[in-house]
């Protein structure tokens, strides 16, 4: 299979283990995802669960119901066992060479997707008549594995993406044509997934550093397809609902607005993007990234905001290693509109969210007693300082 | 001042900054709290702020409204040079000894309660006529420091609590007459914060373990009095709200009663108080002590159940310990009914949740790009093989 995107190649295959693998290779021609995977890899057996029902092991992997705080918890004991920081030479990410195979087949990749080989989701629930899956919350108890709590089959889908064969280099260091390869594939799993019944919501996000429990070190990201809406996103809906109800407009507009107005905490901006530190930060340092013109999803972005993104998120970036002359522990989470949410594509608004734990050189912000046990974030920078600081970081 | 309990004798002082400080005795006429504190501290100004107002300086310390997740964020960046692991000889939470002078006047003392020098909230704000406070959702935009964001004084209350004067001890080597002295001060604090106008809700806790940002060993917790009730405190209440709409009967019961009979999650048991790893839990060990009779809050529970908690909750911390044969570190969170809610203190549980984030001998959890970006938490370890490996832990 093989797709030709504006400037970018698409082509997919399988692994030894029958996950799938798809390249977005920056010129034409490679054949790369017909190299053959040689590993004597055991075929991962398919997930066949009825809508609702438990229809696999329960006991190792599953949701769980939270009813105290009603929502979905993600059981995954089978990952207890995953690959953690390897030595360089033992790489799964980097591209397969001579005598030595790994993750990606090919000798060579541009920017490359696979399905991760420790899911905590995996498979899909048929669809059933009418195309409806499993509802969001459960009524009454659930399967007697879980003790009657509503429990279903862990169903969903865990990508890796490489940003790059280089395993020295990190996202910040990439060219701008690579990020716009990113970017491109970021779009293509976000419309494929999100059109695929029983996911609900596609988010892509990067995890760097050991101090946030990263366990490879070679520059990559993840894309989950959740099978229900992430308490984050519901809240931010509810939000924006009750703020539009109220007659004030679109809450994620009056934002961005009152923070280019505010200017206090901008930290950069470019024609179609803005980066500000949130007057409520959570975090230590804590950056969202706006497209100035709102659009709810990754593939809604037009042309030009997706060159220029190219530009003010690596140039961000940089700044996060700059802030204390070390690379910064991160976390970048991309908020998109739920897939097929109809006042969600109207009003949601895309978004990437950057954040570190690092509050010193020497000290990490750790989440205890209120954050962890009461929801109560405690921040030991102010937002304005903070802002400040990146906006000298160069 | 002094008051009698039932068998602790309780007298109050101040410290030299105007701090107050709270001695519960295990024996009467002891004299501690007229030991005057002798360090040369600068008296901490009062917090003179009008309900709703800005009245101090929101530049380094406030409560900033997050309209996109419908919550408040305390911001502190005036503790951000908090004292940070001292040796073990300048512990600040050893009593007062001859040419050492710590936070604790007194030569000695059983349990000590007092405001924190580095609180995150203080001060109150003056009750309005008819006793309310400032509501808690903010209406419109905030004074102009926080760049028309709506915030507000960080008023309510940061209380220390040492455990015993022993710097080497720790809760679970505590002997039950020592244990039952900690609860009467936990109940004494939550009664007397409980009725103070402007707090919402008080949060009883215990953070231990560098590993999950401690910067003291001595064994001790915190009390909280928030001027607001707390997110998860606010999404477990709705929840019940919608369990007893439902016709469902009391979410806490249902709970405790499908896990006392599922049996393969609970830990231990005596006659007024059970402990189990809850079906959905996040944590890889996460256990929640209920009382087997359902009660708002820590001042309402009986003799009995006081009596019988001295036993089972040392023995659950002292498992916690076993489980690696190493300290464990840990969160121990009690979660009460907010003050002066109706609905909540007739149907809230009060319950103990105690969890680590350690997942393995040299593994932590971490909260990475779906906790922290989503709230969607993946536990690596399924609860029942959790609550098997905590009933073998001796």
């Amino acid at each position: 299979m093989c797709s030709v995107g504006d400037d970018f190649w698409k082509s997919s295959g399988r692994l030894a283990d029958g996950r799938e693998i798809i390249y977005f290779d920056e010129s034409p021609g490679l054949g790369r995802a017909s190299v053959p995977d040689r590993r004597p890899l055991t075929e991962v057996p398919a997930v066949t669960a009825p809508p609702g029902g438990p229809g696999q092991d329960l006991a190792s992997a599953g949701l769980r119901w939270d009813a105290l705080a009603g929502e979905w918890v993600i059981i995954a004991a089978q990952r207890q066992d995953r690959t953690f920081l390897p030595p360089p030479t033992e790489c799964p990410l980097d591209p397969s060479g001579p005598g030595r195979l790994t993750e990606i087949p090919a000798p060579g990749y541009d920017v490359v997707v696979f399905e991760n080989r420790f899911p905590s989701l995996r498979g899909l629930p048929p669809a059933a008549p009418g195309g409806s899956v499993a509802a969001d919350a459960p009524a009454g108890a659930g399967p007697p594995e879980t003790g009657g709590v509503p429990g279903r089959p862990p169903t969903g889908r865990c990508e890796v993406v490489c940003f790059t064969a280089d395993h020295q280099a990190s996202f910040a260091s990439l060219p701008p044509r690579r990020v716009r390869t990113v970017l491109e594939a970021w779009a293509d799993r976000t419309s494929v997934l999100g059109a695929t019944p029983g996911i609900k919501q596609v988010y892509c996000f990067e995890n760097r550093g050991e101090e946030i429990g990263v366990t490879l070190h070679h520059p990559h990201g993840q894309i989950y397809g959740f099978p229900f809406v992430t308490p984050r996103t519901a809240s931010m809906l509810g939000q924006v609902k009750a703020h539009a109800a109220a007659g004030r407009g679109n809450l994620f507009d009056v934002m961005v607005a009152g923070e280019e107005a505010a200017g206090t905490r901008v930290i950069s901006r470019n024609e179609h993007w803005i980066a500000f530190v949130p007057a409520a930060a959570r975090w230590p340092y804590e950056v969202l990234l706006f497209p100035l013109r709102r659009v709810p999803s990754i593939p809604a972005l037009g042309e030009a905001a997706r060159a220029a993104f190219c530009d003010i998120y690596p140039e961000l970036l940089r700044r996060f290693d700059a802030l204390f002359g070390m690379p910064l522990p991160y976390i970048a989470a991309w908020h998109q509109a739920p897939a097929g949410d109809e006042f969600a594509c109207r009003e949601f608004a895309l978004h990437l969210q950057v954040f570190s734990i690092r509050r010193a050189p020497g000290k990490l912000k750790y989440l205890a007693g209120t954050e962890s046990g009461m929801g109560v974030w405690i921040n030991d920078i102010t937002p304005e300082e903070a802002a400040h600081e990146l906006r000298e970081a160069r």
